[in-house]
């Protein structure tokens, strides 16, 4: 498919302390007619589903101020400049729940709102990661690290106990690793 | 867990035609200091994974502008004031593919982006619907039906070649149902 879009200008409203950006642009759509186009642009993310060597899955419990209720998922973090989304979410990892080492693999990037989000996950599977101490240093997160198995995770996302798309996608994604 | 976020304020700064609101909160978080707090409001939506009497799953290929490139995805539709999100469902399944019909199952609500978005995808599964005419009213999307497997389907999130966040989630759940 031709790509039936064309921005004739773009304008920055809004610029976020951790980076999100608001973008409004003017386009000329499908339709062949102008008209606004709102895009919200923010670092790529890692997400993270990391086995220890005891074959527990590394959950995080923290609630979510935009949906104002707890939620149970899985460690997501933004890459920073300068760094490849794998060094990111290994940093990502230790910073919050503690656990390091083992061996990683990708498995892919998904968009999380292509309609008017640009930014993706890139997802990694880590196995056998080891315990270690959480340093993390976003005072504004509060985090608590939860352990489980990788079936009672799956039945939790069936039973809409989980409802995080990151962590929905990366269980569906490691299936066929697990 | 107790919700460690106070709100103190709220400013919209953006409210776009398809409803789409930019608020600026401040907020105290965890860590006791007022800081600012990005969020994007927009209406709720319903994912349809829906399978023909034939077997084959109702797909879309459509360009998305934020991300700049095409994909391939289950319907989504948002949900308009005064419908419950299955009558939300079953209208955007109609005027986007022409499907309807068929027996519909909830498989539950999930969050695209709970760092930063309030919106929920409602996620449907629709069984033996019939094909009939689309007759899609947004003249700004540009949308090629396409029939496959779900085993297609599903090899083809595998791959990396279906990479959008509502497609990958009701695949997952799907799962218990096919």
């Amino acid at each position: 498919m031709k790509n039936p879009w064309k921005q004739l200008s773009r304008k920055t409203i809004y610029t976020g302390f951790l980076g999100h950006k608001v973008h409004i642009d003017k386009v000329i759509g499908p339709s062949g007619k102008e008209s606004e186009y709102f895009v919200v642009g923010l670092k790529d993310d890692a997400t993270i589903l990391a086995i220890t060597i005891d074959n527990k899955i590394v959950m995080e419990k923290t609630w979510r101020y935009p949906i104002e209720k707890e939620s149970l998922e899985l460690p997501v973090g933004g890459i920073e400049e300068g760094e490849t989304p794998l060094e990111g979410a290994k940093r990502e990892l230790m910073e919050e729940t503690g656990y390091s080492g083992g061996e990683w693999v990708s498995m892919g990037v998904n968009y999380m709102n292509n309609g008017f989000c640009s930014a993706k996950s890139n997802m990694f599977l880590a196995r056998n990661v080891i315990a270690g101490k959480a340093e993390n240093s976003d005072e504004n997160e509060k985090i608590e690290v939860v352990l489980m198995d990788f079936g009672e995770l799956k039945q939790m996302i069936m039973d809409g106990k989980i409802d995080d798309s990151r962590t929905v996608m990366a269980v569906l994604l490691a299936s066929r690793y697990l």
